[in-house]
């Protein structure tokens, strides 16, 4: 399927896109010669994963009737010191609230999405070391 | 560089994260069980690109003291029809406008951006076949 994305410079460093519908705005710092109109555009490959991702296991949990009180996903990741300045390592934690919540579906749920369905993820995989943890009812 | 994104679960499909001070949430479409509250994920890897080559071009070309009335990028990318769908091929449209403009200086920003400097474009490239095209002042 071919898809396509306009992105259109507004002034400065900043750059505005409709996704959607939706109108994001990306800008730099001020000492790189922007207003931080909006987030610094590299960052947003690692919202990108924890989306997809967030947006299977969601799914994928809900078919199986599992209830969460609460889910969050923190992707660390290292960025190379050198230009150009990459991401060469992702971690992708999995955070899960609930009461008795099944570690076996869980476990599933996060594999089928690392496996089968997250696109972002099987992309990254190509480029760098991906890895993943799960942890249930962890401190806030 | 060690750095780290924390995405949060608000319900349905949709989820939050601050970026560099900046909420974004991201939902699914309703036939997705999501409310439309913010772009898919995957797209994002598509504004990622574009901004990050962007800023470098616009950077550059500053530095050079080419102006320009306008610039824009057009990302196409084509996605896999099987599980998990994901990009496989992207090619980066430069759109540039303005009077007289120094294709040797566009071009030689450009390819810094894609061989230097962008760190978004590094690790695609590594994963698919990434393209590119430059078109000085196109029809609208």
């Amino acid at each position: 399927m071919k898809t396509s994305l306009n992105v259109n410079w507004k002034s400065g460093m900043a750059f505005e896109s409709e996704i959607n519908g939706h109108k994001i705005t990306i800008d730099a710092m001020e000492d790189n010669g922007g207003n931080d109109l909006g987030p610094r555009p590299k960052a947003l490959m690692l919202l990108s994963l924890a989306g997809c991702t967030g947006m299977d296991v969601v799914s994928i949990l809900k078919k199986m009737r599992v209830e969460l009180d609460d889910f969050a996903i923190e992707v660390e990741a290292d960025l190379t010191e050198e230009h150009p300045k990459q991401y060469n390592k992702m971690n992708v934690i999995y955070k899960f609230w609930g009461k008795d919540l099944p570690m076996d579906k869980i476990e599933k749920a996060v594999s089928l999405s690392d496996e089968r369905y997250c696109g972002v993820s099987a992309v990254y995989k190509k480029a760098m070391e991906m890895t993943h943890e799960i942890r249930v009812n962890p401190e806030r």
